[in-house]
């Protein structure tokens, strides 16, 4: 399993007159999760735009259990549970302290900027099964 | 049935270093699309807020087809199915003339200021079964 | 003189726990009419975009007067009063029915890919002057 | 004077077609710094709420010289530079290491829920006097 957590301030912008935080925003701080996983995997993002791969979002969803406000400190995990092959499938839980606040999955595919879905980088396939059998034994 | 499609343009905001709508907007449209339900059944949000009415949003969801870009005329339809008791469940459309870029989901209650769930306004429920009764008889 | 107007309906996602339109929205109002303007003008943004010219804001200001709210219908009104050479100004001015509600100035100028200051397209040059030939008498 | 700085790592979500932050994203950093002045000052921002202090943007202003960009670590430097009555300026420098990427200006007054222009809490005048105090004499 790959895992990352990442420290959320909750910004003022982020909230509405519901005085909470509006809910796509939430989407927001699955991508900072997801930035930050691959970091630690020795993966960054930009590195792996500068080569042309993209990662697109094909599917996501959210599940909201308490609000979040403004200047909340937040944790945002992600995991991915399954080795990825061509389909990547990320989990998330945001937490205020022991508060579960939401959940949520994405979907992703490593995609060539014409728009293609394409191998993941070979590094990538690497990490992941390196950091898959490191978990499992 | 309740049926409504909203028009939306394509705002440069809208779009990220990919060159598309970032995934988190659609979910703007999908409101702009509930919104305007609300208004074609006669039950403006703006009002059904003074009231002391909130909609939140429980749960969401978007699967992403085509990216839509800067500038592209887009219609948002949305539906629901089902007579909304407790829970209201919207499914949307994103299409850009035939095609269909993204469709979506969103799950709501109606809700007072103070975070309880409550039983929907009266006309809400009425004008519901109103539309329903139609569409079926 | 070059003028256009736009119209708005203020979305739930653009105010704030404030209950009014959060400030950094203004300008992506702004944008919405400087799309327009340039539309009419018979020079759409996404035409000079494929074409290698980019138009970045170089400097945005505003002023708040009175604060928008959300479902609020507003008008967006966008002028360039001055024959743009090297830099393009636009100002602003949001009203709801006959209040001003804020005004605001963006500076641009057009700029290749590569991020190098280049000179308008001959289009742009010719149709700025006849506009302002035209106000002019 | 009133000095503070905070932390910035550019968001996916912040950037736009043109590869670039949208520049509206840029008054969501300064407001971050300005939550963390507060901060310093032993105010936080989100106490000033609760007891019914507003501190809306009455203007706002950014010059954009270089361009942020996906993944940059900036930091956000906003200082008080005049002990503040009735109304506050707030001055914001924008650096990726020594590169100013942008600067700006905001002006506030503090604001009852009501909408009325109110004297600053008293420990804010204080604190505020205090602080010009300090670094004058």
């Amino acid at each position: 399993m790959l895992l990352s957590t990442t420290e959320i301030r909750v910004r003022y912008a982020e909230t509405d007159m519901m005085g909470v935080v509006y809910h796509a925003n939430y989407f927001t701080w699955f991508e900072a999760a997801r930035i930050q996983l691959l970091d630690d995997l020795g993966l960054p993002y930009r590195e792996l735009d500068k080569r042309g791969y993209l990662l697109p979002v094909l599917e996501c969803e959210a599940k909201f259990i308490l609000p979040a406000r403004f200047d909340d400190r937040l944790s945002v995990q992600v995991r991915i549970e399954e080795l990825p092959i061509a389909r990547i499938e990320a989990r998330y839980e945001v937490k205020r302290e022991e508060d579960t606040l939401a959940t949520g999955r994405t979907t992703h595919a490593f995609m060539s900027p014409e728009g293609r879905i394409i191998r993941p980088p070979e590094e990538f396939a690497a990490k992941a099964l390196e950091a898959f059998g490191k978990t499992e034994g």
